[in-house]
Protein backbone atom coordinates (compact mmCIF):
# COMPACT_ATOMS: atom_id res chain seq x y z
CA UNK A 1 0.00 0.00 0.00
CA UNK A 2 1.11 3.54 -1.10
CA UNK A 3 1.56 5.65 1.93
CA UNK A 4 -1.53 8.21 2.50
CA UNK A 5 -1.41 12.00 3.41
CA UNK A 6 -3.08 11.01 6.76
CA UNK A 7 -1.71 12.18 9.69
CA UNK A 8 -1.67 11.09 13.33
CA UNK A 9 -1.71 14.18 15.83
CA UNK A 10 -0.89 12.45 19.76
CA UNK A 11 -1.83 15.47 22.68
CA UNK A 12 -0.09 14.15 25.76
CA UNK A 13 -2.28 13.82 28.88
CA UNK A 14 0.24 16.40 30.51
CA UNK A 15 -0.83 19.51 28.50
CA UNK A 16 -4.43 18.91 28.66
CA UNK A 17 -4.61 18.29 32.28
CA UNK A 18 -2.86 19.26 35.34
CA UNK A 19 -0.90 16.54 36.82
CA UNK A 20 -1.09 17.84 40.32
CA UNK A 21 -4.52 17.64 40.92
CA UNK A 22 -6.90 14.51 39.90
CA UNK A 23 -9.52 15.52 37.66
CA UNK A 24 -8.36 18.71 36.76
CA UNK A 25 -8.53 19.69 33.02
CA UNK A 26 -6.36 22.83 31.81
CA UNK A 27 -10.02 23.97 29.89
CA UNK A 28 -8.02 26.91 28.35
CA UNK A 29 -5.21 24.57 26.68
CA UNK A 30 -7.41 22.40 25.14
CA UNK A 31 -9.66 25.63 23.97
CA UNK A 32 -6.41 26.55 22.63
CA UNK A 33 -5.14 23.47 20.53
CA UNK A 34 -9.07 23.00 19.28
CA UNK A 35 -8.97 26.70 17.99
CA UNK A 36 -5.13 25.64 16.54
CA UNK A 37 -6.87 22.44 15.10
CA UNK A 38 -9.99 24.48 12.95
CA UNK A 39 -7.02 26.88 11.68
CA UNK A 40 -5.02 24.00 10.16
CA UNK A 41 -7.78 22.26 8.27
CA UNK A 42 -5.85 19.14 8.06
CA UNK A 43 -7.36 16.80 6.01
CA UNK A 44 -7.67 12.95 6.98
CA UNK A 45 -6.71 13.72 10.40
CA UNK A 46 -6.85 11.23 13.63
CA UNK A 47 -6.28 12.53 17.17
CA UNK A 48 -5.34 10.25 19.87
CA UNK A 49 -4.97 11.54 23.82
CA UNK A 50 -3.97 10.60 27.07
CA UNK A 51 -5.28 10.70 30.09
CA UNK A 52 -2.98 12.75 32.26
CA UNK A 53 -4.66 13.33 35.74
CA UNK A 54 -8.12 11.56 34.81
CA UNK A 55 -6.81 8.09 33.44
CA UNK A 56 -3.59 7.33 35.28
CA UNK A 57 -4.68 7.84 39.56
CA UNK A 58 -7.72 5.80 39.21
CA UNK A 59 -6.12 3.71 36.74
CA UNK A 60 -3.38 3.42 39.34
CA UNK A 61 -5.22 2.79 42.71
CA UNK A 62 -7.23 0.03 41.21
CA UNK A 63 -4.05 -1.19 39.09
CA UNK A 64 -5.82 -1.88 35.90
CA UNK A 65 -2.84 -2.15 34.33
CA UNK A 66 -1.74 -5.41 35.62
CA UNK A 67 -5.11 -6.89 35.04
CA UNK A 68 -8.14 -8.51 36.95
CA UNK A 69 -7.25 -10.41 40.17
CA UNK A 70 -9.98 -9.32 42.86
CA UNK A 71 -13.69 -8.70 41.86
CA UNK A 72 -13.41 -5.41 43.12
CA UNK A 73 -11.55 -4.14 40.66
CA UNK A 74 -14.13 -4.14 38.44
CA UNK A 75 -15.46 -0.79 39.39
CA UNK A 76 -12.15 0.39 39.39
CA UNK A 77 -11.88 -0.54 35.77
CA UNK A 78 -15.60 1.17 34.63
CA UNK A 79 -14.39 4.09 36.44
CA UNK A 80 -10.99 4.93 35.11
CA UNK A 81 -12.70 4.42 31.54
CA UNK A 82 -15.50 6.71 32.46
CA UNK A 83 -12.91 9.42 33.88
CA UNK A 84 -11.25 9.22 30.22
CA UNK A 85 -14.44 9.68 28.86
CA UNK A 86 -14.76 12.64 30.64
CA UNK A 87 -11.93 13.95 29.25
CA UNK A 88 -12.58 13.73 25.57
CA UNK A 89 -15.45 14.77 26.08
CA UNK A 90 -14.24 18.02 27.04
CA UNK A 91 -11.75 17.85 23.77
CA UNK A 92 -14.86 17.10 22.23
CA UNK A 93 -16.63 19.97 23.48
CA UNK A 94 -13.70 22.29 22.45
CA UNK A 95 -13.38 20.62 18.55
CA UNK A 96 -17.29 21.32 17.68
CA UNK A 97 -17.51 24.46 19.68
CA UNK A 98 -14.45 25.54 16.95
CA UNK A 99 -16.37 23.43 13.73
CA UNK A 100 -14.36 21.09 13.62
CA UNK A 101 -16.45 17.50 12.51
CA UNK A 102 -14.83 15.49 15.22
CA UNK A 103 -16.43 12.20 16.57
CA UNK A 104 -14.79 10.47 19.64
CA UNK A 105 -13.91 6.74 18.54
CA UNK A 106 -13.91 4.78 21.97
CA UNK A 107 -11.12 2.44 22.39
CA UNK A 108 -12.48 0.22 24.80
CA UNK A 109 -15.56 -0.24 22.02
CA UNK A 110 -13.09 -1.52 19.12
CA UNK A 111 -10.26 -2.71 20.53
CA UNK A 112 -9.43 -5.72 23.22
CA UNK A 113 -5.73 -6.45 23.56
CA UNK A 114 -3.48 -9.41 24.12
CA UNK A 115 -0.75 -9.24 27.51
CA UNK A 116 -1.21 -5.23 26.84
CA UNK A 117 -0.81 -5.08 22.97
CA UNK A 118 -3.60 -4.89 20.72
CA UNK A 119 -5.23 -7.84 19.94
CA UNK A 120 -8.38 -7.13 18.14
CA UNK A 121 -9.01 -3.36 16.34
CA UNK A 122 -12.48 -3.36 14.69
CA UNK A 123 -11.90 -0.23 13.07
CA UNK A 124 -15.09 -0.54 10.24
CA UNK A 125 -17.07 2.66 11.78
CA UNK A 126 -13.80 4.22 12.06
CA UNK A 127 -12.81 4.08 8.51
CA UNK A 128 -15.68 4.96 7.60
CA UNK A 129 -15.82 7.94 9.46
CA UNK A 130 -12.81 9.22 8.35
CA UNK A 131 -13.54 8.54 4.80
CA UNK A 132 -17.10 10.48 5.31
CA UNK A 133 -14.65 13.98 6.20
CA UNK A 134 -14.79 13.24 9.96
CA UNK A 135 -11.99 13.72 12.50
CA UNK A 136 -12.06 10.91 14.86
CA UNK A 137 -10.75 11.57 18.30
CA UNK A 138 -8.99 8.17 20.50
CA UNK A 139 -7.59 8.29 23.67
CA UNK A 140 -5.69 6.04 26.11
CA UNK A 141 -8.17 3.30 27.53
CA UNK A 142 -8.93 1.01 29.66
CA UNK A 143 -9.21 -1.98 27.59
CA UNK A 144 -10.69 -5.64 28.10
CA UNK A 145 -7.42 -7.73 27.19
CA UNK A 146 -7.50 -12.05 26.62
CA UNK A 147 -5.25 -12.85 29.46
CA UNK A 148 -4.68 -10.86 31.61
CA UNK A 149 -8.96 -9.93 31.78
CA UNK A 150 -8.72 -6.03 31.27
CA UNK A 151 -5.52 -3.45 31.13
CA UNK A 152 -4.46 0.06 30.22
CA UNK A 153 -4.17 0.45 26.48
CA UNK A 154 -1.91 3.71 26.14
CA UNK A 155 -2.37 6.55 23.63
CA UNK A 156 1.32 5.95 22.43
CA UNK A 157 0.59 2.25 21.27
CA UNK A 158 -2.93 3.64 19.94
CA UNK A 159 -1.33 6.33 17.91
CA UNK A 160 1.42 3.49 15.96
CA UNK A 161 -1.10 1.37 15.54
CA UNK A 162 -3.20 3.57 13.88
CA UNK A 163 -0.38 4.89 12.11
CA UNK A 164 0.60 2.16 10.43
CA UNK A 165 -2.71 1.07 9.95
CA UNK A 166 -3.85 4.13 8.05
CA UNK A 167 -0.41 4.46 5.96
CA UNK A 168 0.20 7.59 7.54
CA UNK A 169 2.52 9.53 6.20
CA UNK A 170 3.26 11.52 9.29
CA UNK A 171 2.97 11.54 13.37
CA UNK A 172 2.65 14.35 15.36
CA UNK A 173 3.77 14.07 18.97
CA UNK A 174 2.47 16.99 21.30
CA UNK A 175 4.22 16.98 24.54
CA UNK A 176 5.02 19.39 27.11
CA UNK A 177 9.02 19.72 26.54
CA UNK A 178 10.16 20.80 23.58
CA UNK A 179 11.12 17.47 22.36
CA UNK A 180 13.77 14.37 22.96
CA UNK A 181 16.52 15.63 25.04
CA UNK A 182 19.83 13.42 26.55
CA UNK A 183 18.30 14.20 29.79
CA UNK A 184 15.51 14.84 31.76
CA UNK A 185 14.58 18.90 30.67
CA UNK A 186 12.76 19.43 33.91
CA UNK A 187 15.44 17.99 36.00
CA UNK A 188 18.40 19.60 34.09
CA UNK A 189 18.64 22.66 32.82
CA UNK A 190 22.14 21.53 30.93
CA UNK A 191 19.47 18.64 28.70
CA UNK A 192 20.46 19.07 24.82
CA UNK A 193 18.05 18.65 22.51
CA UNK A 194 17.93 16.46 19.53
CA UNK A 195 16.77 18.25 16.57
CA UNK A 196 16.82 15.19 14.21
CA UNK A 197 17.26 11.55 14.24
CA UNK A 198 17.66 8.69 12.22
CA UNK A 199 16.32 5.30 13.94
CA UNK A 200 19.80 3.78 13.94
CA UNK A 201 20.77 7.21 16.26
CA UNK A 202 17.76 6.05 17.97
CA UNK A 203 19.03 2.98 18.38
CA UNK A 204 22.15 3.43 19.77
CA UNK A 205 21.06 6.39 21.73
CA UNK A 206 18.76 4.02 23.58
CA UNK A 207 22.35 1.42 24.43
CA UNK A 208 23.60 4.53 25.54
CA UNK A 209 20.97 5.39 27.93
CA UNK A 210 20.79 2.22 29.36
CA UNK A 211 17.07 0.57 29.83
CA UNK A 212 14.94 3.38 29.71
CA UNK A 213 11.92 1.21 31.08
CA UNK A 214 13.65 0.62 34.55
CA UNK A 215 15.09 4.22 34.12
CA UNK A 216 14.03 6.41 31.35
CA UNK A 217 16.24 9.55 32.10
CA UNK A 218 15.10 11.27 29.21
CA UNK A 219 11.74 11.94 31.43
CA UNK A 220 9.39 9.02 29.74
CA UNK A 221 10.11 10.49 26.03
CA UNK A 222 12.33 7.38 25.24
CA UNK A 223 9.79 5.06 25.71
CA UNK A 224 7.06 6.67 24.31
CA UNK A 225 9.30 7.30 21.11
CA UNK A 226 9.90 3.46 21.19
CA UNK A 227 6.46 2.87 21.07
CA UNK A 228 5.98 4.48 17.77
CA UNK A 229 9.29 2.79 16.33
CA UNK A 230 6.83 -0.27 14.21
CA UNK A 231 5.98 3.16 12.81
CA UNK A 232 9.11 4.85 12.08
CA UNK A 233 10.11 1.42 10.31
CA UNK A 234 7.64 2.05 7.71
CA UNK A 235 9.29 5.18 6.98
CA UNK A 236 6.59 7.11 8.80
CA UNK A 237 7.86 10.50 10.46
CA UNK A 238 7.48 11.73 13.64
CA UNK A 239 7.86 14.93 15.09
CA UNK A 240 8.13 15.66 18.92
CA UNK A 241 6.85 19.56 19.46
CA UNK A 242 5.53 21.28 22.79
CA UNK A 243 1.94 21.61 22.69
CA UNK A 244 1.73 23.78 25.27
CA UNK A 245 3.72 26.62 23.22
CA UNK A 246 0.88 28.34 21.35
CA UNK A 247 0.55 27.72 17.71
CA UNK A 248 3.75 25.15 17.80
CA UNK A 249 0.63 22.14 16.81
CA UNK A 250 -1.06 24.42 14.40
CA UNK A 251 2.64 24.98 12.64
CA UNK A 252 3.26 21.36 13.17
CA UNK A 253 0.44 20.81 11.30
CA UNK A 254 0.61 23.07 8.14
CA UNK A 255 4.48 21.33 8.43
CA UNK A 256 6.02 25.00 8.93
CA UNK A 257 9.04 24.68 10.37
CA UNK A 258 9.10 24.32 14.28
CA UNK A 259 11.47 23.75 17.06
CA UNK A 260 11.34 20.17 18.13
CA UNK A 261 12.39 16.34 17.59
CA UNK A 262 11.98 14.93 14.08
CA UNK A 263 12.36 11.18 13.70
CA UNK A 264 12.62 9.51 10.39
CA UNK A 265 14.27 5.80 8.89
CA UNK A 266 16.88 7.48 7.85
CA UNK B 1 -28.00 -21.99 20.93
CA UNK B 2 -30.16 -22.23 23.97
CA UNK B 3 -31.30 -18.84 25.64
CA UNK B 4 -29.48 -16.96 28.62
CA UNK B 5 -30.38 -15.30 31.44
CA UNK B 6 -29.67 -11.99 29.99
CA UNK B 7 -31.79 -9.26 30.35
CA UNK B 8 -31.70 -6.20 27.99
CA UNK B 9 -33.01 -3.45 29.56
CA UNK B 10 -34.14 -0.43 27.72
CA UNK B 11 -34.74 3.08 29.49
CA UNK B 12 -36.73 5.82 27.59
CA UNK B 13 -35.11 8.94 26.91
CA UNK B 14 -38.47 10.14 28.22
CA UNK B 15 -38.11 9.11 31.23
CA UNK B 16 -34.35 10.74 31.96
CA UNK B 17 -34.74 13.98 30.21
CA UNK B 18 -37.00 16.87 30.49
CA UNK B 19 -38.51 17.12 26.55
CA UNK B 20 -39.73 20.17 27.11
CA UNK B 21 -36.09 21.49 27.39
CA UNK B 22 -32.88 20.54 24.97
CA UNK B 23 -29.62 18.73 26.97
CA UNK B 24 -32.10 18.69 30.43
CA UNK B 25 -31.34 15.59 32.37
CA UNK B 26 -33.45 14.12 35.02
CA UNK B 27 -30.45 14.08 37.21
CA UNK B 28 -32.82 12.36 40.14
CA UNK B 29 -34.52 10.12 38.13
CA UNK B 30 -31.52 9.00 36.94
CA UNK B 31 -29.70 8.63 39.98
CA UNK B 32 -33.08 6.61 41.40
CA UNK B 33 -32.73 3.96 38.47
CA UNK B 34 -28.72 3.51 38.99
CA UNK B 35 -30.11 2.82 42.62
CA UNK B 36 -32.58 0.71 41.58
CA UNK B 37 -29.78 -1.53 39.33
CA UNK B 38 -27.97 -1.86 42.29
CA UNK B 39 -30.10 -3.54 44.36
CA UNK B 40 -31.62 -5.53 41.52
CA UNK B 41 -28.02 -6.89 41.31
CA UNK B 42 -29.17 -8.42 37.72
CA UNK B 43 -26.19 -10.60 36.10
CA UNK B 44 -25.64 -10.71 32.19
CA UNK B 45 -27.54 -7.35 32.13
CA UNK B 46 -27.29 -4.95 28.92
CA UNK B 47 -28.97 -1.71 29.24
CA UNK B 48 -29.18 0.76 26.49
CA UNK B 49 -30.89 3.83 26.82
CA UNK B 50 -32.85 7.07 24.31
CA UNK B 51 -31.41 10.41 23.42
CA UNK B 52 -34.67 12.47 24.83
CA UNK B 53 -34.20 16.01 25.23
CA UNK B 54 -30.03 15.30 24.80
CA UNK B 55 -30.13 13.50 20.87
CA UNK B 56 -33.27 14.46 19.62
CA UNK B 57 -33.10 18.12 18.81
CA UNK B 58 -29.59 18.25 17.59
CA UNK B 59 -30.74 15.51 15.16
CA UNK B 60 -33.66 17.23 14.11
CA UNK B 61 -32.01 20.25 13.56
CA UNK B 62 -29.15 18.73 11.25
CA UNK B 63 -31.65 16.21 10.02
CA UNK B 64 -29.53 13.26 10.75
CA UNK B 65 -31.34 10.26 10.20
CA UNK B 66 -32.30 11.31 6.41
CA UNK B 67 -28.33 11.06 5.79
CA UNK B 68 -25.43 13.23 4.71
CA UNK B 69 -26.71 15.31 1.89
CA UNK B 70 -24.48 18.74 2.68
CA UNK B 71 -21.31 19.21 4.26
CA UNK B 72 -22.21 21.37 6.96
CA UNK B 73 -24.12 18.04 8.40
CA UNK B 74 -20.68 16.77 9.24
CA UNK B 75 -20.45 18.85 12.75
CA UNK B 76 -24.00 18.49 13.31
CA UNK B 77 -23.45 14.77 13.22
CA UNK B 78 -20.83 15.64 15.61
CA UNK B 79 -23.27 17.55 17.73
CA UNK B 80 -25.30 15.17 18.15
CA UNK B 81 -23.10 12.36 18.57
CA UNK B 82 -21.47 14.35 21.30
CA UNK B 83 -24.87 15.36 23.24
CA UNK B 84 -25.52 11.34 23.33
CA UNK B 85 -22.09 10.86 25.12
CA UNK B 86 -22.74 13.64 27.56
CA UNK B 87 -26.58 12.48 28.49
CA UNK B 88 -24.62 8.75 28.62
CA UNK B 89 -21.90 10.21 30.71
CA UNK B 90 -24.63 11.17 33.45
CA UNK B 91 -26.06 7.88 33.66
CA UNK B 92 -22.26 5.94 33.91
CA UNK B 93 -21.45 8.80 36.68
CA UNK B 94 -24.36 7.40 38.51
CA UNK B 95 -23.87 3.35 37.85
CA UNK B 96 -20.38 4.19 39.01
CA UNK B 97 -21.56 5.99 42.20
CA UNK B 98 -23.83 2.76 43.12
CA UNK B 99 -20.61 0.52 42.75
CA UNK B 100 -22.12 -0.58 39.85
CA UNK B 101 -19.05 -2.27 37.18
CA UNK B 102 -20.67 -0.05 34.45
CA UNK B 103 -18.79 0.58 31.24
CA UNK B 104 -20.17 2.51 28.21
CA UNK B 105 -20.08 0.64 24.86
CA UNK B 106 -19.96 3.47 21.99
CA UNK B 107 -22.67 2.49 19.15
CA UNK B 108 -20.78 4.58 16.71
CA UNK B 109 -17.54 3.15 17.40
CA UNK B 110 -18.74 -0.58 16.38
CA UNK B 111 -21.66 -0.56 14.78
CA UNK B 112 -22.68 0.91 10.78
CA UNK B 113 -26.19 0.62 9.68
CA UNK B 114 -27.19 0.00 6.04
CA UNK B 115 -30.63 2.19 5.33
CA UNK B 116 -31.12 2.70 8.84
CA UNK B 117 -30.71 -1.31 9.40
CA UNK B 118 -27.61 -2.43 12.00
CA UNK B 119 -25.19 -4.00 8.92
CA UNK B 120 -22.16 -4.54 10.98
CA UNK B 121 -21.61 -4.68 14.78
CA UNK B 122 -18.34 -5.61 16.00
CA UNK B 123 -18.59 -6.87 18.94
CA UNK B 124 -16.09 -8.41 20.39
CA UNK B 125 -15.16 -6.01 23.66
CA UNK B 126 -18.99 -5.90 23.56
CA UNK B 127 -19.18 -9.77 24.41
CA UNK B 128 -16.13 -9.98 26.64
CA UNK B 129 -17.00 -7.12 28.96
CA UNK B 130 -20.50 -9.41 29.48
CA UNK B 131 -18.80 -12.21 30.52
CA UNK B 132 -16.15 -10.35 32.69
CA UNK B 133 -18.33 -9.05 34.80
CA UNK B 134 -19.01 -5.75 33.42
CA UNK B 135 -23.23 -4.04 32.51
CA UNK B 136 -22.13 -2.84 29.12
CA UNK B 137 -24.66 0.51 28.56
CA UNK B 138 -25.81 1.68 25.08
CA UNK B 139 -27.28 4.23 23.99
CA UNK B 140 -29.09 5.20 20.86
CA UNK B 141 -26.51 7.14 18.57
CA UNK B 142 -25.79 8.85 15.12
CA UNK B 143 -24.00 5.99 13.20
CA UNK B 144 -21.99 5.56 9.80
CA UNK B 145 -24.50 4.31 7.22
CA UNK B 146 -23.17 2.43 4.35
CA UNK B 147 -25.95 3.58 1.63
CA UNK B 148 -27.11 7.17 3.66
CA UNK B 149 -23.54 8.14 4.60
CA UNK B 150 -24.68 8.45 8.03
CA UNK B 151 -28.23 7.97 10.14
CA UNK B 152 -29.54 7.58 13.24
CA UNK B 153 -29.34 4.16 14.93
CA UNK B 154 -32.54 3.89 17.53
CA UNK B 155 -32.18 2.44 21.03
CA UNK B 156 -35.51 0.23 20.48
CA UNK B 157 -33.75 -1.26 17.36
CA UNK B 158 -30.07 -1.77 19.36
CA UNK B 159 -32.41 -3.48 22.14
CA UNK B 160 -33.70 -5.86 19.63
CA UNK B 161 -30.33 -6.61 17.96
CA UNK B 162 -28.61 -7.54 21.51
CA UNK B 163 -31.46 -9.68 22.87
CA UNK B 164 -30.98 -12.07 19.39
CA UNK B 165 -27.22 -11.42 19.66
CA UNK B 166 -26.99 -12.80 23.20
CA UNK B 167 -29.66 -14.95 23.46
CA UNK B 168 -31.75 -12.94 26.31
CA UNK B 169 -34.64 -14.36 27.77
CA UNK B 170 -36.05 -10.95 28.17
CA UNK B 171 -36.47 -7.61 27.73
CA UNK B 172 -37.20 -4.69 29.82
CA UNK B 173 -38.74 -1.78 28.39
CA UNK B 174 -38.95 1.52 31.00
CA UNK B 175 -40.89 4.10 29.60
CA UNK B 176 -42.91 7.51 31.12
CA UNK B 177 -46.43 5.56 30.54
CA UNK B 178 -47.88 2.02 32.08
CA UNK B 179 -47.60 0.48 29.21
CA UNK B 180 -49.04 -0.64 25.59
CA UNK B 181 -52.39 1.16 25.81
CA UNK B 182 -55.36 1.30 22.61
CA UNK B 183 -54.82 4.72 22.42
CA UNK B 184 -52.43 7.32 24.00
CA UNK B 185 -52.64 7.48 27.51
CA UNK B 186 -51.24 10.74 27.68
CA UNK B 187 -54.15 12.60 25.35
CA UNK B 188 -57.25 10.42 25.88
CA UNK B 189 -58.26 9.22 29.30
CA UNK B 190 -60.64 6.60 28.96
CA UNK B 191 -57.48 4.92 26.91
CA UNK B 192 -57.49 0.79 27.85
CA UNK B 193 -54.06 -0.88 29.24
CA UNK B 194 -52.89 -4.21 27.57
CA UNK B 195 -51.48 -6.55 30.58
CA UNK B 196 -50.42 -9.79 28.14
CA UNK B 197 -50.63 -9.57 24.40
CA UNK B 198 -48.95 -12.35 22.32
CA UNK B 199 -47.94 -11.81 18.76
CA UNK B 200 -50.68 -13.14 17.25
CA UNK B 201 -52.68 -10.37 19.40
CA UNK B 202 -50.34 -7.78 18.53
CA UNK B 203 -50.26 -7.83 14.93
CA UNK B 204 -53.86 -8.40 14.63
CA UNK B 205 -53.80 -5.05 17.18
CA UNK B 206 -51.74 -3.63 14.21
CA UNK B 207 -54.40 -4.31 11.68
CA UNK B 208 -57.06 -2.58 13.65
CA UNK B 209 -55.03 0.69 14.79
CA UNK B 210 -54.04 1.33 10.98
CA UNK B 211 -50.51 2.05 10.08
CA UNK B 212 -48.60 3.15 13.07
CA UNK B 213 -45.62 4.28 11.18
CA UNK B 214 -47.83 7.32 9.50
CA UNK B 215 -50.54 7.77 12.49
CA UNK B 216 -49.43 6.01 15.92
CA UNK B 217 -52.68 6.42 17.47
CA UNK B 218 -50.88 4.69 20.79
CA UNK B 219 -48.41 7.40 21.39
CA UNK B 220 -45.48 5.92 19.77
CA UNK B 221 -45.13 2.96 21.74
CA UNK B 222 -46.44 0.54 19.03
CA UNK B 223 -43.81 1.38 16.92
CA UNK B 224 -41.30 1.07 19.50
CA UNK B 225 -42.70 -2.53 19.82
CA UNK B 226 -42.43 -3.36 16.36
CA UNK B 227 -39.03 -2.98 16.51
CA UNK B 228 -38.69 -5.71 19.09
CA UNK B 229 -41.05 -7.99 16.77
CA UNK B 230 -37.11 -10.34 15.55
CA UNK B 231 -36.45 -10.84 19.41
CA UNK B 232 -40.49 -11.59 20.41
CA UNK B 233 -40.53 -14.13 17.72
CA UNK B 234 -37.46 -15.87 18.76
CA UNK B 235 -39.57 -16.76 22.12
CA UNK B 236 -37.71 -13.69 24.15
CA UNK B 237 -40.47 -12.02 26.50
CA UNK B 238 -40.64 -8.09 26.39
CA UNK B 239 -42.45 -6.21 29.46
CA UNK B 240 -43.14 -2.71 29.09
CA UNK B 241 -43.03 -0.84 32.32
CA UNK B 242 -43.46 2.84 33.80
CA UNK B 243 -39.73 3.67 34.74
CA UNK B 244 -41.32 7.33 35.88
CA UNK B 245 -42.65 5.27 39.07
CA UNK B 246 -40.29 4.23 41.82
CA UNK B 247 -39.33 0.44 42.22
CA UNK B 248 -40.72 -0.50 38.55
CA UNK B 249 -37.72 -1.22 36.70
CA UNK B 250 -36.32 -3.07 40.24
CA UNK B 251 -39.34 -5.35 40.27
CA UNK B 252 -39.07 -6.11 36.62
CA UNK B 253 -35.52 -6.63 37.64
CA UNK B 254 -36.46 -9.07 39.99
CA UNK B 255 -38.98 -10.81 38.19
CA UNK B 256 -41.81 -9.56 40.44
CA UNK B 257 -45.16 -8.96 39.24
CA UNK B 258 -45.44 -5.08 38.17
CA UNK B 259 -48.31 -2.85 36.83
CA UNK B 260 -47.32 -2.79 32.72
CA UNK B 261 -47.68 -4.76 29.14
CA UNK B 262 -45.95 -8.27 28.60
CA UNK B 263 -45.80 -9.66 25.12
CA UNK B 264 -44.61 -12.98 24.40
CA UNK B 265 -44.40 -15.79 21.38
CA UNK B 266 -47.72 -17.21 22.59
Amino acid sequence: MNKTDATILKIGGSVITDKNGELTAQTQVIDRLANEVEKADTRNLIIVHGGGSFGHPAAQRNAIKEGLRDPKQLVGFAETHHFMTVLNGLMMDSLIMHNVPAVSVTPSSCITTENGRIKSFEDTPLKMLLETGFLPVLYGDAVIDTKLGFTILSGDQLVSTLATKFNADRIIIGVDVDGLYDADPKAEKTAKLFTHLTIDELKKLKSKLGKPTVCDVTGGMFGKIEELLPALERGITATIVNATKPNHIYRALKRDSIEGTTIEKR
